[in-house]
């Protein structure tokens, strides 16, 4: 199996999520073939519009777009949507015009389904907002967990304060029931959590050395990038933003740059730590039985070489 | 203020209380002026028959003993008892014979207010098992958390996996709704939990130099702690045992051989992580009210010069 590595990208767009697009489509290494979308940074329609946006922006409206639920795994309608962070329109209030492109007929979850029996073990899938339609994939085809290569997820808070609350980061926060099904539905699943994409910073000179480029994409972030910024100088008194979406997409790209540890994940839904992941680092014979008992594991990402992703990130969207 | 610190032990013993009973009664810097029992390491009664039993070791019988609720702050008649840690006596199975002393009158929550209110801000009370005494305490009297002086509480699983399960601690499994009203209810607290005890670790070997010793401490322990270290080369595949409780009391004979980080905790109550101790560390603003807003901070310890406390504890239970 020579050749890029399949994927597709599950996605809430989103200002980092515009980032990591656009670095896939620059990345050699990787060939998107399909993206579906999720509710979280925006409503789910938004997340359609924009990701079809953002093709056409890209010159690559010959990739699919599968649409994703409007409702939570347990068919919550209260979502919550981090607009205070990517501006009301998602990508930091540009006015951008509607996409003349359309999503394809398949939701999110018919279409992950398919493309995983399509390409049995070969592709791999990014999702890098609220679980929801792998769950879903997951209860229509129960097979999937095999078909699919890899879920790489952005998301969880492993052994550090939330970025939603101090116990919950918000993709987990956005449907726990839904993380839970999937990081113990036994698929090959690395998790890039905040411990680790907190630690992966763009300056705001690293952004004037990006937006004096004559990159494409480059040029078209700026732009968005400057409200989230913004929101990142409010919550978290810094100068520059995390580059959440992008890591973990680094993830699927060039797993080297990152090291991981293994063992199980349990989402807590419920209380004061609804969103809460827990990993069990299998260091102690428990006397009772536990929760993480007889359940898959699944990688977590823990220590990451940010400069040498920052500089990924930076130099494939300046290239002309 | 001079002269040494008032402290009273609300204790489950437990070979590890054992060992910081008698560490207290060793260290100049302390007078333990009373003991209450909980249960955790076994069930209330015998936690009284066996501290009762310990001040008759040490000649201490002028110390007085409050007998502890039976049953948890919400009243729940199921608790869970780590017989399979410290033997079904709590002290090894060395079958020690019945103390002749008896426990006082008043219930351990009714002595706690009363000493607070005798010597207010003045009294260290050194938490050992489930918080359930001391919540009870707050409930009789809520001037209870400005007049005990301090709260050093061992409990809590701080970033770490817990000891009863991938969540928990067992202190705060003990009980985790009186651990959460102990946690936010404004007193001095101090929290040393197993992030910081598994740093402490008597080896085998250090426990045959005591053996070696002519210490009556020394000797006492040597006999009960078999059970101890057997537990934990099953359970933790370890030639040594963890020194919670005495680690737990040194925080409060000697503070400055541990460092302290100061923020909110919470105590999860329900779910798969029931009794999970969440630290917020004030490092982000969060966009929506969290569970942790406007709660009082506590100290929780980060990093401890174990070689230092083991070496402390050594030599004061070897003296003669």
């Amino acid at each position: 199996m020579a050749g890029p590595k399949k994927i597709i990208i599950d996605t809430d767009p989103g200002i980092d999520d515009a980032m990591a697009i656009f670095l896939a489509l620059r990345s050699p290494e990787v060939d998107v073939i399909g993206m579906t979308t999720i509710y979280g940074n925006v409503y789910t329609s938004l997340a359609t519009r924009n990701a079809l946006h953002l093709l056409e922006v890209a010159g690559r409206t010959d990739i699919p777009v599968a649409e994703g639920s409007h409702v939570s795994y347990m068919k919550a309608t209260k979502l919550r949507v981090a607009d205070f962070v990517h501006g009301v329109d998602g990508l930091g209030n540009q006015n951008f015009p509607q996409p003349k492109s359309k999503p394809i007929e398949k939701s999110a979850a018919e279409y992950l389904v398919e493309q995983a029996n399509l390409y049995p073990g070969e592709v791999t899938l990014v999702a890098l907002g609220p679980l929801t339609n792998i769950a879903l994939a997951i209860e229509l085809d129960p097979g999937f967990t095999k078909n699919i290569g890899q879920i790489v997820i952005l998301g969880g808070a492993f052994a550090v304060n939330g970025n939603v609350n101090p116990a919950a980061e918000a993709n987990i926060f956005g449907d726990p029931e839904a993380a839970d099904i999937v990081f113990t539905c036994g698929a090959d699943i690395v998790a890039v959590g905040i411990n680790v994409t907190h630690q992966v910073i763009l300056t705001d000179n690293q952004r004037d050395i990006m937006a004096e480029s004559d990159g494409l994409f480059a040029n078209y972030l700026c732009k968005i990038l400057e409200y989230y910024f913004s929101y990142h100088r409010d919550a978290y008194s810094m100068k520059g933003v995390y580059l959440h979406d992008p890591t973990a997409l680094i993830a699927a790209v060039n797993p080297s740059l990152m090291t991981y540890t293994e063992g199980v994940v349990r989402v807590q839904t419920s209380g004061i730590t609804r969103g809460l992941t827990l990993f069990y680092n299998k260091q102690k014979r428990f006397h009772e039985e536990t929760e993480w008992c007889n359940k898959p594991t699944v990688k977590v990402a823990v220590t990451v070489d940010a400069p040498a992703v920052v500089k990924l990130v930076m130099d494939r969207l300046m290239h002309s």
